[in-house]
């Protein structure tokens, strides 16, 4: 596996594959890797193939939080993501610099304006803006045929998608199954910051979407009905506090009144200071 | 020459040069093409070479027009922008449709936030995004190694510099001088509009810029000063009245307060109800 750091000789390596006509696969990350990125590797590979390229892209994006985030104490712990990607058969991982991503005089954003708008969009303004333009940036650089995002950030996933569709990326974009830890909870970079009660409590986005499933087998429900008893449970853990919770149609992402199968449900809960996601197809 | 307007086979295209390794040089055009743009198109022959790909593409942007402009009223003359690609060793003209740019859905927008903000952005709003869009869309179609624009947008070739710098774009940008009519009028499809009375008084962009060209050969001069003399000018014809005249740094488009040799200027004027712009390098 090489590590690259220069954007220049990430893009030279990026035309030589290019002119080629080998498969690349990119995998974007902001670091501090678990299984669920090593999924999403593993799904790279078997993408493109043996004879293909699979690059591991971190970069903790400055562009996709928001003033009062968590962007500087993103945890970060380089020596073992390079570990974790040689385990996971990386050609080349990829770890640009501030300075060469988003130099001084940087003024070009990429936005997307109908998906972005609620949800994510809506808790955290500008987020989604970042992560289309710092996409849109490593697609340039790398140049990838396929990439591969997790469904944990459904609505990322989304965006992204619309974004390729819109601008023409001649790049395909593939989804790859949330991992959980074996209570339910998504595994999450910043799972990390949460204490040992809050660790336990965080279990609740689960048991939220456990419930909602189970609700949706036996009738249609009114969302807001649906909302109220889910606000209910989130409630009864003391650390946890309910950011939203939404029950929308997974492809235009709009809102739905009633919700039964094949609605889409997401959530984003505080535990503690630590701001966690979730979704699932009910 | 071929034509082609499909998306799909367009990139199909494109993709196919990509793998063999060759130069493709773009000529984005809105057509009513004129000797201006045939230009642009040698300029790309030389560029990429015999056994380069030249492509120019006509797509009169609608993205790029405010509600109260010239878009659908823009002229169109396919057949005869067919004979002058033919004539220029055109490899394909791209001449996509709206519906295929522009679905319904459609909802990504590049924008460039600091040099699309004076001048034209100013006069013009949204204009710019219209075109870092429509640009972005266009580099990921034809996946050119260069791209080509005019000296008369110069604007324009700065902000899409910039996009192109910012996001990476593996893409050159070349831009080639102002083709002039004998009276010095800049060549522009947008000429056709004028009646033979504002034809004539049409040349007063060329009389301001010959103006202060001649005063800042003998010594600095207050950018206020010259402004005021412009509009004097400007204000001798009948037909004219001066949108905006800017003096400023070439490189940041910065307006500067004193005007001497490397200072560019830049104008837009109506005449009648068209709007002509021009520019150059003191």
């Amino acid at each position: 596996m090489r590590i690259i750091s220069s954007v220049t000789a990430m893009q030279r390596e990026a035309r030589r594959w290019q002119r080629s006509g080998q498969a690349v696969a990119l995998v974007p990350t902001m670091g501090y890797l678990h299984a669920g990125h090593a999924s999403l590797m593993e799904r790279a590979r078997k993408l493109v193939g043996k004879n293909g390229s699979v690059v591991v892209s971190i970069y903790v994006n400055p562009a996709q939080f928001g003033p009062k985030e968590d962007f500087s104490k993103y945890p970060r712990d380089l020596a073992r993501d390079v570990k974790l990607c040689r385990a996971a058969d990386v050609d080349v991982l990829f770890t640009p610099a501030d300075k060469e991503i988003y130099p001084a005089d940087f003024c070009t954003y990429v936005q997307e304006e109908k998906l972005s708008r609620g949800m994510e969009g809506a808790s955290r303004p500008a987020h989604f803006r970042g992560v289309t333009t710092i996409v849109a940036k490593l697609f340039n650089l790398v140049l990838p045929t396929i990439a591969v995002f997790g469904a944990k950030d459904f609505q990322q996933a989304a965006v992204v998608r619309r974004m390729v569709h819109d601008l023409n990326f001649p790049i395909k974009i593939a989804v790859a199954p949330t991992l959980r830890e074996p209570d339910g909870l998504a595994m999450s970079s910043r799972n990390k910051y949460l204490t040992p009660v809050q660790r336990e409590q965080s279990v609740v986005l689960w048991q939220a979407i456990k419930h909602a499933q189970k609700a949706v087998t036996r009738q249609a429900l009114a969302a807001a009905r649906l909302k109220d008893e889910i606000a209910q449970i989130v409630a009864e853990k003391p650390e946890a506090r309910l950011d939203y919770v939404e029950f929308f149609d997974p492809g235009t992402l709009r809102p739905v009144p009633s919700v039964s199968r094949g609605t889409h449900m997401a959530l984003a809960v505080f535990v503690g200071k630590t701001r966690l996601i979730d979704n699932a197809l009910l």
